[in-house]
């Protein structure tokens, strides 16, 4: 990585850094929402650059309350806008130094949404939390089920629910039966769960009957983001036979706000773990499509200041990026730009490192403190949970802010 | 239901008569797609009306590619545009005898998908399917799972590959594994079958958080359509545990191009099947939801006329729409208009009414016989599905016309 200066002020450990240029949407007071790239704590407005002519790309695109429409250009486009971003920001005569109008604080900005998300699809790509939960939902000597090795295994979500980071989420009302029960209740989830999840949004389209390579699936990839994808653990026990989670999932998932390029991340890359048996040829890959991205799970209570319960890494998936979305279309399923597929549940070896309290607290057998001394097994009303992550080597740092989310009580 | 006569010829049987007036999207050449009414073998054009001062609703709601904006004007406005044009059609000193244009030919004019689906689920409400389907994926002394008879059984399907009817569609491609295969091999599906199924387009929004009655249920319902549930068998049955359908359903759905309304079905209720064991208050529901529509499958090959593989009955439904929705919604999940529920496939109790090749062959053990003389077990390449379905109740007829969908090789 050449070394970039900007003239712009990033704290230092910012995770928006110069090398970074995450794209977002925002708004000011009552405005409209439109485009913006994050710098340090500040977010360059897009359209009014593109007004002032500073980037080859109509103001239009940018004036929108998705960035759906822009990633749609395509990456010869999108990454230009990106380096040009950058270059205005790290040159010492940029014409942007007498524009500080084109500047927001990130504290007077309100994030949104950053893509309308037509489909939604949620992975299961972590072999450590699917034998975990394996181990416990079904059977613990067999706790990977046989096809687990040979197939991204994914389901489809809910695209409606997805709100973004801050976003306060009601507790879900469902259905639940525990084994000591004759008949099912209905009542507030007693097992309300997060996932610590990265996701992935689509940045170039496909037409039904087309299949994507592992080789080409990196052009079909915009760029990450954060994603916690909420679990009523009691309510998915009871329904999810056979067809998979439905309710336990589809009241919410949330979304960090700033969606960082595939490009930004490229230096981050590593090898991902053997895969044993061998993959059939069209999940096989070349190349180093993990990624280094450390990630925590912090808890606070309303009364606590935040614990952090998890320390995880990206670079523990067992299924990466490129094979998942060439997994996805192998059938001809086409995608859309603005498509999210998390990761599923990201857990490394370590129980400190589990990706959910399903894990954490195994079931909720193994309560864990809070920092005012409170226990917890699963999410209390009132808790707040948060999750962050960032890229860091040679020290620039490329990172992700935040996803947060606090669970009020049942409606 | 008072007795109606339209001066607009429609010939006997015809689905689209002066009591069902259903809506679609139509285009004629290279004119942009807009909305429409079905009466015989016509389609009356909206827009057209519209400017003519004959209904209260604007043009631009009706110029559009689909009718989510349409719908989104809410019942009293949908329905009203409904009677007034029944009315338009009916009286004899009609304003649109004068106005031959209005009326475009069936035959000249090309369907499209009615709505942008959002959100795409499928349920799994028949239980003779949900019996037969356990019984060959499962264990056949233990068919129906223990949640079966307590939930509306449903999961998220993928939005973005239905298509229209009259869409051909490509055998998929994908992971197979019999019980004799050491390991899976890539291939095109072997056991291509289709799904009867009906689905209603949701006709008004909730929010995150909001419950939906069963009571309250059939103000969120537009009206239905014919849906064919495209799936893969031996793609589903090694990916499917315990996530779900995924890639054995993804690569395509087909959809009724006319949506009936609720209110055109309103004569055809019935009382649905008992519920036993008592069902939860939230889905317990009064008046009869069930609706007797009459429902058929042909099969054809490229050299064969038409066979009527089965007739079943939409009415045969354990669980309604109305329990439907208000367990969607339990949870809190939101609903947008244009959004799909679809029924799950509708068996009836007599193997000349399963909804399904999987069971019409019984998983491929017995096969039948096409008009050509050729033997089927699951789809061919280059065979046709066509699935019709009606209404009819004291000579008065309400139907869907058809969902036809042509199995191309794979690609």
């Amino acid at each position: 990585m050449t070394t970039l200066k900007t003239w712009v002020t990033v704290p230092h450990n910012s995770d928006f850094s110069i090398y970074n240029l995450p794209f977002g949407i925002f708004s000011v007071n009552d405005d409209a929402p439109k485009a913006g790239i994050a710098i340090g704590e500040q977010i360059i407005d897009l359209a009014a650059i593109s007004e002032l002519g500073l980037i080859a790309v109509d103001a239009s695109y940018l004036k929108q309350k998705t960035l759906n429409e822009f990633i749609s250009l395509g990456k010869k486009i999108t990454n230009k806008v990106r380096l040009d971003v950058q270059q205005l920001l790290s040159i010492e005569n940029s014409p942007l130094k007498n524009h500080s109008e084109v500047f927001v604080s990130q504290k007077d900005a309100k994030m949104h949404l950053p893509v309308h998300v037509g489909d939604y699809t949620d992975f299961y790509s972590s072999i450590e939390h699917a034998t975990n939960a394996g181990k416990m939902f079904r059977d613990p000597e067999n706790a990977l089920l046989p096809n687990w090795r040979h197939i991204p295994v994914g389901y489809h979500g809910r695209a409606s629910s997805i709100v973004v980071s801050g976003t306060d989420i009601h507790r879900p009302m469902g259905q639940v039966k525990t084994n000591d029960m004759e008949v099912p209740v209905f009542k507030a989830s007693g097992n309300l769960d997060f996932e610590l999840e990265m996701g992935f949004v689509v940045g170039k389209s496909t037409e039904l009957g087309e299949r994507v390579s592992t080789k080409n699936a990196a052009d079909h990839i915009f760029g990450l983001v954060l994603f916690n994808d909420w679990s009523a653990r009691d309510i998915q026990k009871w329904e999810y036979v056979p067809l998979g989670p439905f309710l336990g999932k589809s009241f919410a998932s949330s979304m960090s706000p700033w969606i960082v390029t595939l490009e930004a991340l490229e230096p981050f890359k590593v090898q991902g773990p053997e895969q044993q048996p061998e993959v059939l040829s069209y999940l096989k890959y070349e190349g180093e499509h993990n990624y280094d991205i450390k990630l925590e799970v912090c808890m606070s209570s309303s009364t606590s200041e935040e614990t952090t319960i998890s320390r995880s890494n990206f670079k523990y998936m067992y299924w990466n990026m490129m094979q998942q979305l060439a997994h996805h279309t192998v059938n001809g399923c086409n995608l859309n730009v603005g498509d999210v597929m998390a990761s599923g549940t990201i857990s490394g070896k370590d129980e400190s490192s589990y990706g959910s309290l399903l894990e954490i607290s195994w079931g909720g057998k193994k309560p864990f403190e809070l920092k005012d001394g409170s226990k917890r097994t699963f999410i209390e009303d009132n808790d707040t949970v948060t999750m962050r992550g960032f890229a860091e080597k040679d020290g620039k740092r490329v990172g992700f802010g935040q996803v947060t989310g606090t669970i009020l009580p049942s409606k």
